[in-house]
C-alpha cells in the first residue's frame, strides 16, 4: 500500500421507492433547481414524474433542461450553464445515467464562474466551487453519482474528455432505486456491467504497488458480484436482487475506494475507448467491453501478470503459466460478454478496419493529454487491430 | 440487498509522515483544540510531539487532556467535557486508539449541550450537533476514526455502552500513518486484528438479507487480508505493508460499508464481550477473540449457515456439511488466533468460571438495551460456559 487521501462525502439513499425522498433532500440546498435529464426514457418509465412530484411537494421550483444525449456534447452542457445562470438556480438535479450526471456536473461547475467549461477538461482551470448537485440514477454504469469526475465530448474535435475528481463535484445526495432500472434493455444491462468492471479493472491491471490485498480483493469481489448480478438481470429484467447488486456495484466500482493506496495507475482502456464512443456514438460500456478484451491480450503479452491474476481470482482459471492463464481468462471473459449480450469486436460496434487511423490519431491526443507515456501511434493502432473481426467497409 | 443510507464524510489521510498534516487540517476548524490522548505511549513513540509540532506551527492553540485509559470511563470523559466548555475550544483532536477517539467523541457531543453524555448511550437523547473532531490513529482496531459511534464504560455499573452512528460524530479528518503502529506489541497487534474482524463478522454472521454478494465478498476479502497482514506484522513489527494493510483494514471494517444493504443484523459478539473488558479490564479485541470462537460454535449448532460460509470462503475449509465446515473453520481460526498471540479462552483473560454469573447479568442488561431479543440469561451463560478452559478461582 502507498499513501492516499480518501474523501467521499456523497450521501447514498438506496432502495425501492427512494425517489420520493428527492424533494426533501433538495430542500436542504435551496428553492430552485435545474432539472437535467435525457432523451425521454425517464418520462416513459415514470422516474421523471416521481422526481417532479417530490420536488414540487417540497416546494422546490423546477427549471427544465432535458434532451441530454448519450456521449454528451460540451456545446449542450454550455446551454445548461447559460440557463442555470439566467435562472439563478440554487442547485442542479440530475435524473439519468452518466451522460446526464456528467452534463449536470459541468453545469454545476460552469454556472458559478466565467471560465468556459472546456478548461476543466484540459486542466487549464480547476473547479474550485460549484452549485450543489443531487442525482437520481437510472442507469447503473458510470459511477458518476459518487465521484467528482465527469466526461464530455468536445464538439469540434469529437474528443471525449474526462477530468480528475474535483472535490466540489461530488454529488451531495444520490438516490439509487434499483426498480427504476427494470426497463433497461438487455444490451445496455450488459454494457453497463462491462463499464462498471472496467472502472474496477483499470487500477487493478495497471497499479504499481507491491502489495495491496484489500484493494485486489475489493476489485475481484465486485467483479464476480457484478457478473453474477448481470446474469440474474439478463435472465429476468425485474430481478430485484440482480438489479440492486448491479446498481450498488456500479457505484462502489467508481467511488475511489478501489484504488486507495495502489500507487500510480493508468486508464488505458478508457483512453482507447473514448474515441470509439465519441466518433461512432456507441455506448461507452460497449466500447469498453471490446477494448478490455484487446487490451488484456496486449498487456498480458507484454508481461502484465495482473491479467492472469484476474483470470484466476475472478474467472476461476487454473493454469499455472501466467500467459496461458491470461489467454484462457480472456476467452472466458469474451464468452461471458457475448452471452450477456455485450460487444466483443469492432464488427459488433459497426467500426471498419479503415476507421483505425482516425481513432488512433484521437487516442494519441488523449495519451498526450493524460500523460500516458507508454502509448504511441504504433502500439495504439496495434491494439485496435486486435479488435477484429471488423465491420464491412 | 435491502434499502440503506450511506453517508460517511470523513476525510482519510493515509501514509507515512502524514501526522505533519494535522495542523493544516485542524486550522480549517478553528484556533483552539482540546488535545486528547492516553496514558503516555504517544509520548514515547513520538506521535505526541509530531502532533503538537504540527498544530503549533499552524497556529492552533492546544488545551491538553491526556490520561484516557483503555476501556475508558464516562466519568473521565465528563472531565473532558467540562474542560472543553471552560476553555471554549473550537475542536477536539484525538491522538490514540479507540479509547481516546471515543472519549473525544463524547466530549465533542457533550461540550455543546447541557445534556449529560450518558443520555447518548442509553438513547434518551440524540447527538444533534457536536464540536468538530480530528483524529490521529495510533492503534488500528476500533475503526472509530471513520464512523459515528462510540463506546464508553459507565462507572457505577461497569456497563460498557455503545451508541449507534451519530452523524455529527464522524471525524472531519482522520490521519493514518502506519509507521506509528510499529511499536504496538505482538499481543495488541493480534487483539486488534481480531477486533477488526469482529466488526466485519457481526453483520456477516447475523444479516437477514437473501442475497448480498458484494457485502459478503467485501467482508471475506477484508478478513483474509487482515489475517495475512497480521501474520506479516507479527513476523516483523516494522513491516510497512503488513502495518498499512492492518490499518486500512481496521478502518474499512467499521466505516459502515460492510453492512450497507444486508438488512437487520445484530452485534452479539460485542454484546457478549463488553462485560468482559469492562469488568476484567482486558483489551476489547482480546475479549472479542475469545467470544467469536464460542459464539460461532453456539450459532452454528443453532443452524446459522453463515459460519460455514466464513469457514469455506475465508479459511478455505472444504467440508460439504455446514456443521462440519463450521467446526473445522472454528478450530482453524482458533489455531490462527493462538499463533498470532491473541486470546482464545477465559483462562487467557484471567476470567474464572465463577465470574460467569456476574458477566451474564450485565449482558442481559445490554441485550435488553440493544433489543437483542434472541438472548437471555440462559443462552448467554451457556455461551460463556463454552469459553473454557477457565482461570483458576
Amino acid at each position: 500500500m502507498q499513501e492516499f487521501i480518501f474523501h467521499n462525502p456523497t450521501k447514498i439513499i438506496f432502495g425501492e421507492g427512494t425517489v420520493s425522498q428527492l424533494g426533501e433532500q433538495a430542500g436542504a440546498y435551496g428553492k430552485k433547481a435545474l432539472l437535467v435529464y435525457g432523451m425521454g426514457s425517464v418520462k416513459k418509465n415514470g422516474v421523471y414524474d416521481q422526481a417532479v412530484a417530490s420536488l414540487t411537494e417540497a416546494g422546490v421550483e423546477i427549471v427544465e433542461f432535458g434532451g441530454v444525449k448519450s456521449n454528451p456534447l460540451m456545446s449542450y452542457a454550455r446551454k445548461g450553464v447559460e440557463l442555470a445562470k439566467a435562472e439563478h438556480v440554487d442547485m442542479v438535479v440530475a435524473v439519468g445515467g452518466g451522460s446526464v450526471i456528467d452534463t449536470s456536473k459541468s453545469i454545476c461547475a460552469g454556472a458559478v464562474t466565467d471560465t468556459d467549461i472546456l478548461e476543466f477538461f484540459v486542466f487549464t482551470s480547476n473547479v474550485e466551487t460549484a452549485l450543489p448537485l443531487l442525482t437520481v440514477v437510472t442507469i447503473p454504469a458510470a459511477g458518476s453519482e459518487m465521484n467528482g469526475g465527469m466526461v464530455l465530448t468536445r464538439d469540434d474535435t469529437l474528443d471525449k474528455l474526462g477530468t480528475c475528481n474535483y472535490p466540489p463535484l461530488y454529488p451531495k445526495v444520490s438516490i439509487l432505486d434499483p426498480t427504476v432500472t427494470y426497463t433497461i434493455p438487455q444490451s445496455y444491462t450488459a454494457f453497463s456491467a462491462a463499464d462498471s468492471m472496467s472502472h474496477l479493472l483499470e487500477g487493478y491491471f495497471t497499479q504499481t504497488d507491491e502489495w495491496s490485498p484489500i484493494q485486489d480483493r475489493f476489485v475481484e469481489g465486485l467483479c464476480k458480484s457484478i457478473m453474477e448480478a448481470a446474469d440474474k438481470a439478463v435472465a429476468d429484467p425485474k430481478d430485484f436482487q440482480g438489479r440492486a447488486t448491479l446498481m450498488w456495484g456500479a457505484t462502489m466500482a467508481f467511488n475511489d475506494l478501489a484504488w486507495m493506496g495502489i500507487g500510480p495507475f493508468g486508464f488505458p482502456n478508457h483512453m482507447l475507448e473514448h474515441p470509439l464512443s465519441a466518433i461512432y456514438d456507441i455506448a461507452h460500456g460497449a466500447g469498453l467491453s471490446i477494448m478490455m478484451l484487446a487490451w488484456m491480450k496486449y498487456a498480458s503479452e507484454k508481461g502484465n501478470a495482473r491479467i492472469a491474476k484476474f483470470a484466476r481470482n475472478v474467472l476461476d482459471i487454473q493454469a499455472d503459466d501466467d500467459l496461458a492463464a491470461a489467454g484462457e481468462g480472456i476467452e472466458k471473459f469474451r464468452a461471458w460478454l457475448e452471452k450477456v449480450g455485450s460487444y466483443t469486436c469492432f464488427k459488433d460496434a459497426g467500426i471498419p478496419e479503415s476507421g483505425i487511423d482516425r481513432i488512433t490519431e484521437r487516442t494519441v491526443f488523449l495519451a498526450n493529454l493524460w500523460g500516458a507515456e507508454d502509448y504511441n501511434a504504433e502500439n495504439i493502432s496495434e491494439i485496435y487491430r486486435m479488435c477484429g473481426p471488423f465491420a464491412e467497409e
